[in-house]
């Protein structure tokens, strides 16, 4: 047992009181994830000012071997950000360090602090008539250094790529305290080792992001918002397809969903209708956008682009919104589908992706490999057709008790899940990263060759093990078992 | 001293004949850079002939503490790929692992390995009415194995990034000669650090690179290629940032060079004329394309790309190649000037980046600093203005030595141009990777924290320290200092 009281007395000279609390009712809030699967204990709640506070804080961290839990939004999906239940680890929050230090629109740069809000962000490039090119469900909470750790996805990741490829230049605080700075970006350099892409999505494992600078893309035009029915996700696979050889650059969104989860959207949310008349079996939704100045041809392009899908019989029916409000009710129904299968009952969800070109293939064999092994369950696969990742869920037989099941048979199922995904040669985590939720699953099915590697990175980047343990990284094999 | 006689007995065995050589005639070639620069010695040429092989070998060399020097097509521009003068190490040449694995049109990606020719790629990508959008001078030899391992650049990274960019996934043998096998891509995989990002650029000190999966893009529709004379360097960044906000996605070149360099350039090619009539002190090719369908756009758009810079002063003079064999011609220029200067006399070369809206106020301010510290030099900057990556050239005074000039003022003139950019926030290699030529440079001006985390991983990744020894990580500093 190191010495607490030693330690904290340290920290709170260095950080002052705004920046250290034990105060219960300001750490508690953080010691659960939002979705309330995991709850730790915490030494203390350290919120720093500026890098050199973090800095000084983590060496002194090293120091004491204290362990720190980097937080940033706390609305991570894998339970990343959540210390164990020891209560010998820091909670490092970033949340105060919310500066935009800069933003260059002839650069169509910003360079921002960790804790920026993803919200706060997109305003400030909406002012500068740019934007930036990632959004989320969570955007009103997410941090820039939550999303850097966790390379977090989105629903535009089809066409700018996940945060990895938004991110031009980083600043961080390594183990032992000192700060990488890397932020001045620049579009060449090969100096050696690019280390900046193995702290992002390093989950806080590796350093602690503090501020990174962000590229930026003009403002849209306008966008165009297709829905359209289909008779299988084979079929929207084939659109998909088409749309990216017609549409190009200008294709910014494939999402689908199967007509089950249309319907319990419908159910959910008593004031939407279906885009359609028919009965689908899967729907797409679909945007395109133009540059400014572009917008006219966009409408052009959007009929143009379901002529021959049409003629072909590969789409059954098909809408465009007419305008800016219709547009969202389309994308409301996809974004209702989580929150309305939770109203239905439990279900295990799983985050998954497989080449792009196999995921439809996936998807039909695997549902009803599911149901069969499960009697009862249903299993539904939607989202990101477009870049091979759709969220997996199983939802469970009716009247299955909320909580006990999830840890009896919806333990199995996910296992099940990810032994298909493995074999078919996907990932476990495409978009919410690993945290301690995914962690025994990853040390269980990844590749041993990956698996050494990241152990030796760690080892090497982090000798003392302080920085968010337990996270993202799988024990040595022996340590792992059981 | 290992014993040699052991290892090369079992590397035969294990390779064959075909696949393991210590005939002079056989190696000398490849102990030279295709530059002349760097000369050594190697214990043999290994040349396996497919991934097994070389888990193997790398095993053998391991076991036996044999350095190895992986070698693509030779054509590194920093040594890369030469052994030293010990004699004590061996070739390993990927180049009979040349075999395409495949090529999928739809997903528009192609697998191949290690030995694959770029021009290779270019014309099987061209048989599928795709391209890979990387090119390079030395696409006659250089690797896909190679030109991964040095993130290479050239003249398409304004809009379609470095080599790291086209690389989906990857196929890597360690330094105990495990396989990373990351070669089936997925568009999002959030499972821990992305470990392929490290081996990129890491001319081949982590890991040996055997095959990867590259994207590849649609065929051009057409290109259109402007050439404009201009008053200055800072006219040529604003006529970029122009073009980049009213071309967009469809610039895909922008390259300067001065009126010097042009000069160079009529005077070494007899039948060169130059595109202009006046007399410009800066000149600028630009390059646009279009997709397939658009091409009857692109030449409005040229015209109206220059419409205001014309009417603003801005662009001084400009033309439009009225076709394909006169654009040749334009980047036919652009493309001599390298060789151009080599005629006239020994230079030091430097291939430099500073943060792109920097770059044109950094040559402003270098060229007469360079020149007033070093009296008859002459200074000049051309290339990759939109990538903030200029080759920064000192030609000698006339009359000086070849050779021998390079090894006295020479140094000194790299070790104050590296200065320069050093305290501009620069790199001191932009595109052409560290290998031997700038490992002591960059153990002098690379940040400590950078050079520590990279020791850290090349320690981690490769504890016998057996591959590519001597390149591209500085050693500790302590060992460093002479």
């Amino acid at each position: 047992m190191t010495d607490h009281a030693e330690f904290l007395r340290r920290a709170g000279d260095l950080l002052g009181p705004r920046g250290l609390t034990c105060d219960a009712d300001l750490v508690t809030p953080w010691l659960t994830d939002w979705r309330g699967r995991f709850t730790g204990k915490a030494l203390a709640l350290a919120s720093p000012a500026n890098t050199g506070e973090v800095s000084a804080f983590v060496a002194l961290c090293a120091e004491h071997r204290i362990a720190i839990v980097p937080q940033g939004g706390n609305s991570g999906m894998s339970g990343g950000a959540t210390p164990d239940a020891s209560g010998d680890a820091v909670i490092l929050s970033l949340r105060r360090m919310d500066r935009i230090r800069s933003l260059y629109p002839e650069s169509r740069m910003v360079t921002c602090e960790a804790g920026v809000i993803l919200q706060v962000l997109h305003e400030a490039a909406e002012k500068e008539r740019l934007r930036f090119p990632l959004t989320l469900g969570g955007k009103g909470s997410a941090t820039v250094g939550g999303l850097i750790s966790t390379n977090a996805g989105g629903t535009q990741v089809l066409r700018h790529g996940a945060m990895r490829a938004q991110v031009l230049g980083i600043e961080a605080v390594l183990a032992d305290g000192s700060v990488f700075d890397a932020l001045v970006p620049l579009k060449k350099d090969n100096r050696g080792f690019d280390l900046k892409q193995v702290l992002i999505g390093s989950e806080g494992t590796l350093g602690i992001v503090t501020a990174a600078t962000l590229r930026l893309l003009p403002e849209i035009g306008g966008r165009c918002v297709i829905w359209a029915g289909l008779g299988s996700i084979s079929d929207a696979r084939q659109l998909l397809v088409h749309c990216e050889r017609v549409a190009g650059e200008r294709l910014e969104g494939f999402e689908v969903m199967p007509a089950n989860s249309l319907a319990a959207v419908l159910d959910h949310l008593p004031d939407a209708r279906s885009p359609l008349a028919g009965v689908h079996a899967w729907h797409a939704l679909i945007e395109l956008v133009a540059g400014a100045g572009e917008e006219e041809r966009l409408a052009d392009l959007a009929e143009s682009l379901l002529t021959q899908p049409f003629e072909a019989g590969l789409v059954e029916d098909a809408t465009i919104a007419a305008n800016e409000t219709q547009a969202e009710q389309f994308w409301r129904l996809r974004d209702s589908i989580a929150p309305a299968e939770r109203a239905i009952g439990p279900a295990m969800q799983h985050d998954i992706s497989v080449p792009v070109e196999r995921m439809a293939r996936f998807v039909e064999a695997a549902v009803p490999q599911v149901e069969a092994r499960f009697p009862h369950t249903r299993a539904i696969a939607f989202g990101h057709l477009g870049d091979g990742n759709v969220h997996f869920h199983v939802l469970a037989p009716a009247g299955a008790p909320r909580g006990q099941w999830e840890e009896s048979e919806g333990k199995e199922i996910s296992a099940f899940v990810h032994d298909l995904v493995t074999e078919w040669g996907g990932s476990i985590s495409a978009e919410h990263g690993i945290g301690q939720m995914k962690v025994a699953e990853l040390g269980r099915l990844g590749d041993p060759v990956a698996l050494a590697m990241m152990r030796s990175v760690k080892q090497a980047l982090d000798p003392l093990g302080i920085l968010n343990p337990g996270k993202l990284v799988p024990l040595a094999p022996e340590a792992a078992s059981p």
